[in-house]
């Protein structure tokens, strides 16, 4: 039988070094394995059932806000490519290229998409024609593929899985207004959901998707202090409307391109979720994103046995019928101890103990996942003391992770400062910004940290550049990235 | 205004060109788009939420039968391609090959995968140690990629989109039996929500997937009287376990190589539902699967149109408050009879009209689009009348089919017989067959009908092979086939 200290020894430890920790979690978790293709994963049973939970959440949230889902090709012709010269530039060092097909050499070049706005564009040019199609509002469910040198599960793999919305509206306004409507369906999403606490902002023209005339994104602190981005919303202008010729016929009768935008969210996101909520004990899994979010743990002497199974099944069955994600382990050949760390480990949000004392008291002991709390609980209340508790564990994790996100986002007043917060501090640090290049890459090359956005709100305004003492353009949150 | 006749001009006949027909019904009815890219297409959004129902009826049995969600690279190396000669051999022709990413040339080509058996045999030779890990039972929905030269919307496409299940077993008996049970799975789903019967049975060794022992399918009759592959399910035996070393510890403390499985349905199925159902009309959606059930349609003049547009709401919450799938259609610009023939050839199930006449007189007018019967209804049934008629038009569908498909399952006894069913009497054809593949070689020259399967309940039992005369070693269903 396998012993509490495997576990312990088995997940180094966060302080010790962050990134063992993240892999040990996600291997003993088995979310991932290495593929036998550079940068390439495969996702697991308990990995990919983390992002149907997600898909489902944003699914609904997309069509709620009138979007139709569709797919398109995954080969994009390299022609399409050179339409858009940012474009092309930005992704085309990551790009597998088919050249032949059985033995034939192909006439041309076909891409592996890495994004789609390119074969979008040139279909939708085909379907706008009118004012009336407008605004045309697409998601599509799909792979993509940027080739990577360095992999790390979730966050950076040569393919991974997202969606990536795709509008296009009769004006600018419309266009600007749906691109930040997604951004904050995706805070809706990422927060409500994945209890991860964001800043939204707009990012630098450095920063910004290529082709794009300005993008939006939401950035997520992990517990090493590091950022990730954890969705962003790009609003193209007529930008790929002329590159493909999106046209249509207004209602005073002039051609007019059309306002385009693109919004993506990925795999990574899981990623985030893993390093914002995960502990030395493994990963903790928001209630309302965990795909088991109560297992039932049967315990005591073998001739109780069948009495916890059979009651263990009914409360199963209870809190099923109430709408809760739960199963039984039952298991005979490993101990309560061993699962109890077993599903502390995979992040389960609560523990439910039923053992032959608790059945004569009429009472189960429910143990949450976020603080360790143990209650005793009476069965006739079970669904209701159940459900209450996911709740409140959903709340605290956010709350708790809005904590360390406070404590984690410092000012910076000159470079030392920023140096200090990002790489002493292990936090995010807002700066005045004077909107060169030349001072956000120096940034970069002495602290490490890239600016992650302009907030639309922030908390301070400070004045200067904290590079070149001109007066600041922007006030921005810098922080190394994942 | 748009005309009534535009419609009926737009959509060749059946029986004046019945590929004609398919193509004039998915186009008007904004299923699928030709793209860019050759032999694939654009799922446009009508087209893609007939596949996110058949996802959700699939995935929904998958898990029932215990079956999980998994996600495998798209690329496979060519040296995985080369561990199965037959599999190799059987996908050659058709692999696209990436070559290249950005400006540097690959050491060892990578497929996109036509199928994964071969990524997933590598994997499942990491995961399976033991016999405690068998049976493993994962399925994969993925785009895949099979270059064809000739295009037919959702029949043959370069890329498509599928399941495929992959499982491992520890012996020959357990693994043969998920085979049988996916097949049934599959008869299931296509038959209860499609509405489409299907004959089950064994391939010919001709016909069988490349690598496995034994290939069944299930195949579905057209209103042309040709065949389509609904589903395949595959009994590896120990092949690729042996080609990939997926080998466990037995109880006995012998390793021994695992037993595999594998199973796809692609969306495939959606052509074969449109060239099932399908009338001069247009399309016609089988209820349990059509993304809306029910169209309301407020009709009357401009000075009822507050009344009627507010009831029609109504009507619409109090369906979907039953889960049925149904919106109204109030547009201005539009007449109802336009309406009426956009949402005949659309396959709307039930059409529900409603004017200042029938909110007098308290009612509803119903028309079914299977047989366009018209029901006056009570307003204080309408839930009930429309579940019920919706089931009703489901199951005689079904009925429908399932008397096309008697009448055009016909019985050769010589090859002129098996020759004037096909192509005369456009019908399958069941035969005798000794079981050389030089005689299923000549039936397929002399008719252009292949093997379809071998029924695992044949009608009858033909007793000489139909082309040599011989001791017919299997009773076989032909046709010809998309």
């Amino acid at each position: 039988m396998a012993k509490k200290e495997e576990f312990v020894q088995s997940i180094t430890k966060q302080s010790e070094d962050f990134s063992r920790w993240y892999i040990d979690v996600i291997v003993k978790a088995d979310l991932i394995d290495y593929a036998p293709v550079r940068g390439c994963v495969v996702f697991k049973p308990d990995g990919y059932e983390l992002w149907e939970a997600c898909q489902r959440e944003l699914d609904r949230r997309f069509k709620e806000t009138g979007h139709r889902n569709a797919y398109f090709p995954l080969f994009i012709p390299e022609s399409f490519f050179m339409k858009e010269k940012e474009h092309v530039e930005g992704f085309n060092p990551e790009l597998p290229w088919v050249t032949e097909v059985g033995d034939e050499k192909l006439e041309e070049r076909l891409a592996v998409r890495p994004t789609s706005e390119t074969m979008v564009g040139h279909m939708y040019s085909q379907w706008i024609h009118s004012y009336r199609d407008l605004p045309l509002l697409i998601n599509q469910w799909a792979n993509v593929v940027r080739w990577e040198k360095r992999t790390l599960p979730f966050l950076r793999t040569s393919e991974f899985l997202w969606q990536e919305g795709h509008t296009a509206h009769a004006t600018a306004e419309e266009a600007l207004e749906e691109t930040l409507r997604m951004l904050d369906v995706y805070v809706d999403f990422v927060e409500t959901e994945l209890a991860i606490p964001v800043f939204r902002g707009q990012k630098t023209p450095s920063e910004k998707f290529p082709g794009a005339v300005a993008t939006y994104s939401i950035e997520a602190i992990m517990r090493d202090g590091k950022a990730v981005q954890a969705g962003t919303s790009h609003y193209m202008g007529q930008n790929f409307a002329r590159s493909f010729n999106i046209q249509f016929l207004d209602r005073d009768n002039q051609r007019k391109f059309a306002y385009t935008t693109s919004w993506g969210l990925s795999t990574r996101i899981i990623g985030a979720m893993i390093m914002v909520h995960g502990d030395d004990r493994g990963l903790q899994i928001p209630p309302r994103i965990a795909p088991t979010q109560v297992i039932v743990v049967p315990i005591g002497p073998p001739k109780a046995r069948e009495r916890v199974v059979n009651a263990a099944d009914e409360v199963v069955a209870r809190l099923r019928k109430v709408g809760l994600r739960v199963r039984a382990d039952a298991r005979e050949d490993l101990s309560p101890g061993w699962k109890f760390n077993e599903y502390e480990m995979r992040g389960v949000p609560l523990r439910l103990e039923l053992g032959p004392r608790d059945l004569d008291a009429g009472q189960a002991v429910l143990v949450r996942r976020d603080n360790g709390e143990k209650l005793a609980v009476a069965l006739s209340d079970i669904e209701e003391r159940a459900t209450g508790l996911l709740e409140e564990i959903q709340k605290s994790m956010f709350e708790r992770a809005r904590a360390f996100r406070e404590e984690h986002a410092k000012q910076a007043a000159s470079l030392d400062d920023l140096r200090q917060a990002v790489r002493e501090e292990h936090s995010f640090a807002l700066a005045g910004w004077c909107g060169k290049d030349e001072c956000e890459a120096k940034i970069k090359e002495e602290t490490g940290a890239t600016s992650r956005n302009i907030p639309f709100a922030p908390p301070a305004h400070p004045e200067r550049c904290v590079v070149c003492n001109s007066p600041a353009a922007h006030v921005v949150w810098f922080g190394r990235a994942y």
